[in-house]
């Protein structure tokens, strides 16, 4: 048995430990603590402020889950904006994609993506060398504002930050107001999607990442899958102007890989048609959860995770 | 912060902790030790030999689940059988529906169902005094082999019982020997489904299970849901010799629902046609465990859950 | 293994989990959430908003340690005086005192020592049933602060109240001020004792205590022992106008609690002449620690136990 | 807080976490698993397969407690045999005495004692360094069975090794036919003094030894301090054929140390003719431990730490 345990508080009075192996590294940067870990069961994974943010055991689902059901959804995105996603993993999927010719990421910690460079090579995969790629470190928010305010527009922006914890960075990326400029830096034809905390430990947070969202964007669709990883479901939300996810058929999905991947379609572990077909049909209760009446999270009274 | 605490042991090196507000009860039956207890989070749970059972928190997920894909995809199931499931609620799943004539439950412990109806009366519902219900207590493997050879026949058998624990009481109800005999009493018309562990935790289970029901029954449909109070996913496996639950469009299973169920349509609350729809397509790292080679589990060398 | 388990935060960062065999009680009383539990490895256990009280495995090292240095050094105590001490065990102890004439316990929880009158015979042992007891049931420092304006006397005053939590109902019973009513209470031949939290876990309240005690008494002897039950060592203060414990020599121990206990003398299982000897000299860091400067705790900015 | 814990198991159902602010070393020798951790009160700490060995926050009341009360009684030791000791801390309190022309120091584990050299300062303070110490690597029973084949003499001979786990490395460290050995080397005017586990969690161990030692030596001492990275009491047994530590007052104590020890005698933290006064009185339910009839440990039935 281990006698090193990593200690995540999932929710108040629900605890995880995990049995450390190993501790390869343990830094702390300007903005966070950072480690990457030895988990049993999980393997390497890297630990940020105490917080499980992905394990080789199924870093895979996860980031799978967050960037493919928008990128083909929108069926060809050339130019894609990525805000956190310092592991790398991110952007390795998006520039599976033969079609994307600019891949922009903004992480605010250089130093994470510095170690992940060369810590997390099953991460990132060589993405950070893709001549498509172009990584700048500055905050999140202020880069989508001066991108608006630049009229700058993408295709897909994928918003893979930490969970809006009180007093937190990562609070005002989760409001109207930084969904607001995201939909004028995608358009008409452009789509979002952003990780959304786990509406089982979370739910209050989660719902109203989607009711905010729905404030913004035609067609809003949650998705959750199960990542073992961060002790149970986790939740996405889809924005987007024209295209709709659940609309497409497993076979079409299917054929947009083929066309949009080629060889690489082989690669992905988690996302094809048929887990496509199951994503976009939340079961009964959430879909409740959904419909009940709840204030958008706005910048002057923002929704916050909340121990 | 709560100063007692639950610690289940999810898979080695994997322990969740969570916080009680309260022991209701704690006893220690002929066959386990039985708690009923209000959890942080989960409110009332069921914990037997240490481990959740089910809670109010979710428990509609897991026993909705279990029972209605089977159901709705027999059509007009009129006898069921359920192996175990002392606290209730699966028998009270199964009389929902106005053409079940009788359902017969068989669980080994009689202290558990006795606890059951006066501590969790949200679990059955009244169930056990339905006409319709008829609970006998015997070892379940036992049961079937007698009814087996009475010649007896249900339209769904549905095996709600604990995980086949090395040297555990229910290894014997996870072989090819048992499911032969659960295909003698559905016929080539009935339905079988059970719980199968999950296949994040005890994947060699989980995926042997599937395998060893392939070996009797044509039709075999595994199938997950996210379950908080057991910490992750969890696995189910339906094995069918005619009826396929995931032909079943979305609108189909509603009607049926409609049709079945009548008023206490309303009352599901996990289940419905859009839940259906996701349920039979699972993700791609699932189907390849699948499709790798397995040995069923068999009497003499059964599966077990060995921690 | 145990399934259920008390959490305890010893000091940030030192948590004691401990297995839970059963749970004999749980009541939230007027003023404390109040639990008898069975620990594997100390047996019958009082729990007090979560924290160990005392257990069978070794109350009788913490309540003899509590009592007998005081009442041995007194000499010959008639009248007595407990503050706290709600499970009856320090009451016991005093009552093996034949010279005793009265013993005057003052507990704010009236439901505390309800509670020990039926759970907790082997602390009591019957001792509320002596006809020299005297139960109160209001707060402790009210208590002294009317029994000194009124002008009562005692030979001993035996401090056992939980330890001065920050906000919590004890941090006036540890101040000058409260110290100096108890001087008014002993005059010029009593003695005072009190337990003071442990000297590991919490050295700053601790040897704060001492200091506070030397602030108003001319002999102040701390001591410590061993109290498995509370995750290490455990702290005493002892205040005295004339007699001192370190001055008493062995022999003359035990010929006193011959003297003075007769036939119950062999009931004692932690304390004697030899016992006794050892208590006084503490070791080398904690006399640095004591002498070391230190403002006293005032009720107007008292010293706390911080987390 | 800390996301990072060690978890020590006490005694079955008794669990500490400590939380680790960093891990500096981890690493797997030939014998154990050996880390460098710094620990949330207790400081720099050395944890051997998931054991904390000792703390900055208390290894000298440890390595004090161990040595002193042994060379104090032996008068002027100039031969010392250390069997274990890896840290060097041992080495550093033998060193301490200016009578000692010759320490042996035998660990089995030379890994241990080179990461000591550049991790550990604070625990030898150079005593590898000093040139009356010789630092063997073999298993100290073997060296101590040639050391008595070849007619060797000590005057003092330490045993600082692990506990006597099951099947572990130090079972045959801890019985008669150990002690015999002992005996042989130290002679008539020798001393020998051990380690013996915790009274509180392996109280069969620690009787046990002590019983053991009384076995071969005419004077045995058992005694005891707290040490709180230890989990609370720590035990050890002095075994003597003539000097007996408790026949010496405080005030020969430290008129020894003065002489023995000279500048030096400033640095000692913990020992000193008070603290020796108080170690040799245990209280009166360990005396009545050690007064009921024990079976000594012998090689071909050892005393075992069970769990």
């Amino acid at each position: 048995m281990s006698w090193d345990w990593l200690m995540e508080e999932l929710s108040p009075g629900e605890i995880v430990l995990r049995g450390i192996k190993r501790v390869e590294t343990w830094v702390t940067t300007e903005y966070q603590e950072v480690a990457v870990v030895e988990i049993e069961g999980l393997g390497k994974t890297l630990v940020i402020d105490g917080k499980v943010q992905s394990s080789l055991y199924d870093e895979f689902v996860y980031h799978e889950a967050l960037v493919h059901p928008a990128m083909v959804t929108h069926g060809r995105p050339r130019r894609v904006l990525i805000i956190g996603g310092g592991e790398g993993a991110t952007l390795r999927e998006v520039l599976r994609y033969k079609c994307v010719e600019e891949a922009i990421m903004v992480d605010i910690d250089r130093r994470v993506v510095e170690l992940a460079k060369t810590l997390l090579p099953e991460w990132h995969d060589g993405a950070f060398d893709d001549p498509r790629a172009k990584v700048l470190f500055m905050d999140g928010r202020r880069y989508v504002e001066g991108a608006a305010a630049r009229g700058e527009s993408f295709d897909v922006v994928v918003v893979d930050v930490v969970d809006p914890l009180a007093g937190g960075p990562a609070v005002k990326l989760y409001t109207v107001e930084f969904y607001k400029l995201l939909k004028k830096l995608v358009g008409e034809r452009g789509i979002m999607v952003t990780q959304a905390t786990s509406p089982d430990h979370y739910p209050q947070v989660y719902f109203t990442v989607a009711r905010t969202i729905a404030e913004v964007f035609d067609i809003v669709r949650p998705y959750v899958v199960s990542v073992r990883s961060f002790g149970g479901v986790w939740g996405f939300v889809l924005g987007s102007a024209s295209g709709d996810p659940k609309a497409l058929r497993s076979e079409e999905v299917d054929k947009k890989l083929t066309e949009l991947l080629e060889s690489a379609r082989e690669k992905l572990r988690f996302y094809d048609g048929e887990t496509h077909a199951s994503l976009f049909n939340l079961p009964k209760h959430y879909r409740r959860m959904l419909s009940e009446p709840r204030r958008p999270s706005r910048d002057e009274e923002p929704v916050e995770a909340l121990y």
